[in-house]
Formats: C-alpha cells, structure tokens, sequence
C-alpha cells in the first residue's frame, strides 16, 4: 500500500542578488486513483491520498445517498486483480450495501462512473494518460530565467479580476518563457481555469503551445500535469504544493514541474533542464 | 446567463474582547454547472464560475484528447431546454466536432459522463440534492460560540499529520458544538477529506450528526454543503471563501455556512441563528 507522504529528490532555487539552487529531498502529498464499487460495479474513481481508503468509500456512499446507517454496510474490502495481473493495487474498493441503498446504487452505475480529466476524478492510470498525448512535451527545448519563473506568481495576481473581489477564485496563467502574459483566467475550480486557458489557446490555434510557462495559483494535482501535458506545454509552475502523482506524471512525460512559487524562492521537481540563472 | 460575481447579505462577526457581529454585503465566485455535450451527447458535468464558457468547453475537450486543433472544431452553441422548459439557462454546451476526434469522444461517452457528488463533478441541479436528503439538517438547533467557532481554524492545524510536512493536504476537522475534536482527516482532494470524516462517523454508528460543526481548511463549494448536509452536519465553516451555490444550497437546506474563518474573524452566510456571542 502507498503510504500518504512520498519522498523524492528537488532542486531550491533561491532568486536574490544572485540565483542559487541547490538539491534537497522533499516530502509529497501522495496521490492516487481510488475506484469505488458497489457489489462489484464500478461507483467512482476518485484521486484521493491513501490512507482511511474504507471511510472515504463509505463517506462517499453516504455522500451519494447509498448509506445512512452502520447496518447497511455489510463489508468493505479491497480487490485483487484490478491491474490485470493478481496483485493487489489498494486502490480498488468494493462494498456490500444492504436494504434500500443497493437500489441507489444500482440505479446510480450508469451515471456515476468517472474516468475523466475533470478535476479529481482522474484517469485511472498513468498510461492512460500517457498513450493519450499528441504532442511530445519531452522533445520541447524551452529555457526559462529563474527570475522570470520568480516573479510570474506576482504577475498572474495582477491580471486577477474576480479575485481581488471575492478571494474565492483559482488562476492559471499562460506565459512566454521571457514572461510576457498571453493569457489569464479564472474559476472556482483549479482544473477549470486550466481548461478555459487551453481552450482560449485552441481558438487561437496556438496548439501545440510549445515554449510557454503555465502558472497556476493553488497547488499541482495529477490532473494539471495531464492537461498542460495534452496541450503541449513544457512547463508548470504551481504556488503551492504538487502531489507525487503530479511529480511521476511530470517526470514520465518530460514536463518541468515547479511548485512552492513565492516570488523570491521555487522548488523544481522535475525538468531541471529548462530552468536556467 | 449568471454573472461570475454575485452579490449577498451576510453577517460579519469579530472576536476579541467582546464579539461584534455587523450585517454587511459580500461578492460571491459563481458556481453553476456546466453540461459539455459532443453531437448531442452529454461528455460531462463539470461545476464551473460562469464565464469564457467556451473555452472551458474547448479546453476540455483538449485535455481529454477530442481535439488537437482548432480546424476540428466546428461550432460550440448553448442549448436551450436543457431544464424540460423552453430557457436557455446557458449552462449546457453541445460541441460540433470533425475528425477522429468525434470518434475519441463516442468512445468515452459511455465512461465520462459524471453526475456523482466526488469533487467538482456536481449534481446538475440543486433539486437534485435536496430531494437526494434523508436528514433534517434545518431542524437541528445546535448553537455554537462565536468564540469556539473562531478558534477551529487553528484547532484543526494542531490535529493535521501530513501537512506540516508536504504543505500539500487539505483537511476537514468534524467538532462538537463546544469545540471538541471528533475526527479529522486529511487528503489532496478537499472532498475526500470531508468523505473520510463522514465515513468514520457511519463506521461509529453517529450519522446524523447532529449539533456538529464541520471546518474545512480551503473554500466551501457546493459539494461541500452537499456532503454535510447528506450527513447531517448542521454547521461548514471554511477558512477561505464559498461560492455563491454553496451559499445558496446552504440556504436552501437551512445549514449554517461560515467562511473567511480567521483566528479573530469570520463570515455568516446562512443560518446566523446558530452562531451565539
């Protein structure tokens, strides 16, 4: 079973007078798919930090209308198999409901089952993922200055409308690797703004957007590292934290990964290459 | 179609030596569902901030690998009678697409579409949550000091494990109305923290759980309110901001929303009666 913490070795960038980095090891939120079934079929498949596997499936149950009592939930175990091969991956959940709950559950199979890029609800495996993209990230040659990468937090900030009013809102940000803004926007969910930047570039015919730097304003889930992927851009900055899950896909795909972004210091997790003094 | 800000009265409360609480008004992220159709078929639901609709839809078909290029996309219109009247309630999308990708998405019609309560995957209507609960959050006359209520915040960092070591969790804290620790959770995804307080409380035969206070680390969207409120949690009180169909949801239900929760401040949303100096 993966445990919730994740170690993998990082580079500080410290950007003042003059731009050091240094490698250190860095702890990560893990991050993997948790389907849920319901007497054997598929419920959902969420990214979820394993740990507590059989709460958040009888959590989500009650959530969904499945459970409301204790007695219901006749057993919760995790399946072997679900991998093709007999190991067992923890990440596949199945429970038994009794009483009026199975109903709903049944009635909810045919609606409910998620293996999208929309937000948590993540593919259920890396090589989905990685079999999907067109554009070869890997290949991208793109260098960025450590003190453009610094400062584009602050300069996504400036472009925020509906943030400075309500505080409720994600940004992503597309820029040049000089750091020149091309596009902003925003939405309540992180992967949204995302989407709403990537769909602005397909109007524009600007894909594969080789060359550009995504910035981000929370933290870096599996699901951000998927779409910049499928956009063709080489590289991701987050403020915040990314998960390992981020960090493999990232690594996997070629794509730098910079995370903890605040304006005088950054973290690179993966792509070293493409960030330069 | 809904603005991406919206105004609503709330009730400022500080903390200090005396408790002061002002009525004042507060702007709102907008969070509505989006349906994203492909030749008329329904792809997914995703909970958005009205607003760039289109590129949102045009992003996501990029990220789930529908389209690579601009020529692909033929038209992007709203439909109307989406909600089984003749309205256009703009948040139902139908995308036109040529090429192979119009075959990658009938292929994942059958396992994208998302209507489940897991993270930003809403209910498409409000209706559909508040016919879905069994408990009487409304009915619930718990109250809570304003006091307690300001302290959860720190409360709930003192009980997290992982965070102090990643910055990378969201968690979700459940206390009883006098401020004593339940049980608390952490994850990437804010949602599965909530499903893990939830199904530890099932697990403890304690649903509903009545005269409860639920803090959460992040902002409070709708699946939040959702996720309480079929759990029977009569109070949310998030550290950041909700959105508006959180607070209407909130509203809707009779549960208590709190937001902007601060150490020495916060915000009332819905059901003030709760909250006592």
């Amino acid at each position: 079973m993966t445990k919730p913490v994740q170690r993998r070795r990082i580079v500080r960038v410290e950007v003042g007078d003059s731009v050091t980095s240094r490698p250190r090891h860095d702890s990560l939120a893990a991050e993997e798919p948790l389907e849920i079934r319901v007497g054997g079929s598929a419920l959902a498949v969420t990214m979820r930090t394993p740990g507590h596997d059989f709460e958040l499936a009888a959590g989500f149950l009650v959530s969904e209308g499945v459970l409301t009592a204790r007695e219901q939930l006749g057993s919760l175990r995790y399946c072997a198999g679900a991998d093709g091969t007999d190991a067992n991956t923890y990440n596949v959940l199945d429970a038994h409901v009794g009483g009026p709950g199975a109903l709903v559950a049944s009635s909810r199979h045919r609606h409910v089952y998620t293996s999208s890029s929309c937000g948590v609800c993540g593919l259920a495996s890396i090589d989905n993922v990685t079999t999907a993209s067109t554009f070869d990230v890997a290949a991208d040659d793109a260098r960025v200055d450590a003190t453009v990468l610094a400062g584009l937090p602050d300069r996504l900030r400036d472009h925020q409308d509906v943030f400075e009013r309500t505080g409720g809102l994600h940004a992503a940000g597309l820029f040049t690797a000089d750091g020149d803004v091309l596009c902003v926007r925003e939405d309540v969910g992180r992967h949204n703004a995302v989407d709403k930047v990537v769909g602005w570039a397909l109007q524009e015919d600007r894909l594969p957007l080789s060359g550009t730097v995504l910035q981000v304003s929370g933290r870096a889930s599996f699901e951000l590292v998927q779409k910049a992927a499928m956009a063709g851009i080489p590289v991701l900055a987050a403020v915040s934290a990314p998960s390992s899950l981020a960090v493999d896909l990232a690594d996997r795909l070629g794509l730098t990964l910079v995370g903890f972004s605040r304006g005088r210091s950054f973290n690179v997790y993966t792509g070293a290459q493409r960030v330069v003094a």
